[in-house]
Formats: structure tokens, C-alpha cells, sequence
């Protein structure tokens, strides 16, 4: 940011009165411009035994296997943001959204949120974002090709709680000192 | 947003290249700008059988009753947010942190998240946001002077959940069309 979005003079560094962070601050205008991290949200989609996954068509981790997630946008509940980028990038419709893990990823500023859902049919197929749509078992689950760390500890999670037929709320925080 | 953070140039309001709805775009570098909903952390702090509020110093709602809660910042994870949080407004110290209520509020794009937590003291005070800081037994609660619904809709779930010893993530979107 160099720019104040406001009034289009040059912003500064600083720490603002009654603050104890650095935040951009416009040099003319004074507003003070606050940077928050952003919330993924994504789907976790069952047909009977076997779990959706979309190949990447695109980067980071593109040629890798992922849930059908995104960036929550403004207006949108987070179920709703599930729902929309499953369709988005798999043209999968879901149902029956369960909140299922939470994920804290300080160094890049995102939460990633999954959740549990049906899908409602097998009228899936690959949307811009994905080279190739599938239902995995859980032995063809493909572990040396995911795309993110969320990724393999969602699936973990659903599978070893799959056993008991119960699903808590996963919360984990990653914590991961290099780029992905 | 009227200019561009990067270049300074006018913004416009449009549907970008590859995509499906209006962003803020550079009329000069073309970059869209995105706008997500923020997150704000907080905690449920409990002392025995009594949890703590804060009457809010500040508006929105300055005079009602809060949990102790505000903005994740950058870099932060989501429970580390409501610890800090809880200690700016209320100077209150609290471990054990487990992830509770999850709330969407899309009509002024938020997303809320409470984590039950254990008072590691009682040396908590007012910090600058809060004009009082108290415990209150449930049959204390100032149900009609709680300053937002997803401060009501915790303490609800908490005391009924009290009655099991269960506490399950509780996850709720909350729709409302009228300024709060």
C-alpha cells in the first residue's frame, strides 16, 4: 500500500494514536488503513463412502489435490461461501452443511473454516479453477498430492472420526515459517 | 474507496475480466482491489460458576455489556486474538481456551467466533474500551442491557450447555436488516 484509497495521497507506517501497531496512515487525510486476515471457506463433500477432490488448475499448488474452497466474500454467510466456491470449482451442489475444522494460518493472515456436507447428486464436473473433478475411497485418497496442510488434516480428521460416526469441531492453528 | 493503494490513479466500480462481481478496479494498473469480511475474536471467561463482562466505554453500544472481544489482526491466531482482546479490554489473564460459538453476520460481512476460557486470576480491570469489568452468576446476567445478538446467543448456549457439561461448537447465522 502507498496510496490512501480516500483521498489518493501518499500513506506512511506508523503506529496511530491510541494504537500499539503499525498501520498505514494517510499523511493527508489521517485515515488510518486497518489490514485484517482473510477467511476461506470450503466443503468437505460426501457421496456415500467416497469424499470430493479437485485437481488444481491453477496456482500456488497447481497439478495438486484440494476441497473445493475460496475466500469468504462480503455479504455472504460463511456456509454460504462453502456452497458457492463447491460449486465454483467442482459445479457440485451440496446439502446438509455441518461446521467441521477451523484453521488458524498466522504467517500468510487467513482462517480457513470447512464443513461436512451431502452432495446432492453426481452431476459434478470441472469448474475454471480445476483440471479434473473425483470421489475418492479412502485408500485412493491421493496424501502425497495435496495441495495444503488444511487439506490432509481435514480429510485426517474425517476419516479417523468417521470410525465413532462422531464429528466435533476440529480447531487447529498451523503454524509454518515458509512460503507454501 | 475512491483511488488506487498502489498507484494512486481513480478507482472504478466493475465486474473484473475472469470474474462475476463488482470489485473496486484501477483505472491506470488495473489491479482489483478485494474486499473480505473481517473477523472478530473473543472470549467467554469464566471464574467457577460466574463469567465476565465489560460495559462498553465506546460506541457502537457504549453502556451494554459485552464478552471481551475485537478485530484479529495480521499474523495472529484466532485464539491468540481472543487472549489479547481479553486482556486490552478487561486487563483479565485466561487460559484453556476452547473454540465455541461461530457466528456469520453478512449483512455487515463479520464473522464471530468465542472460545470458552478459565480466568487464570481476579486481578482483571476496565481497560480503555470498557467502563466496568464484573463477574455475573447466570441469574445476574443483564439480559436486556447485552450489547449484540451474538453476546445474547453465546451466553444462551453456554448456561444450557452448563446443564450437560457438553459443550459442542455452536455455529449460527445471524441475519438482521437494520443498522445495529
Amino acid at each position: 500500500m502507498k496510496f490512501c484509497s480516500q483521498c489518493g495521497a501518499a500513506v506512511t507506517w506508523q503506529i496511530p494514536p491510541d494504537d500499539n501497531r503499525e498501520r498505514f496512515v494517510c499523511t493527508s487525510c489521517h485515515l488510518v488503513h486497518y489490514q485484517n486476515p482473510r477467511i476461506i471457506t470450503g466443503c468437505l463433500p460426501m457421496w456415500e463412502d467416497r469424499v470430493l477432490l479437485c485437481l488444481r488448475a491453477i496456482n500456488p499448488r497447481k497439478g495438486y489435490w484440494t476441497l473445493p474452497a475460496g475466500f469468504l466474500e462480503n455479504g455472504e454467510t460463511i456456509a454460504a461461501g462453502a456452497v458457492r466456491e463447491t460449486f465454483e470449482e467442482a459445479h457440485a451442489r451440496v446439502d446438509n452443511l455441518q461446521l467441521y475444522t477451523v484453521f488458524s494460518l498466522p504467517h500468510i493472515s487467513q482462517a480457513y473454516m470447512f464443513f461436512r456436507a451431502d452432495l446432492s447428486d453426481l452431476e459434478f464436473r470441472s469448474g475454471p479453477e480445476s483440471l479434473d473433478v473425483r470421489l475418492f475411497h479412502e485408500h485412493e485418497i491421493p496424501w502425497d498430492s495435496l495441495a495444503f496442510p488444511v487439506i490432509k488434516q481435514s480429510l485426517e480428521f474425517y476419516f479417523a472420526d468417521r470410525q465413532s460416526g462422531n464429528y466435533p469441531v476440529r480447531s487447529r492453528d498451523i503454524h509454518i515459517s515458509r512460503r507454501r
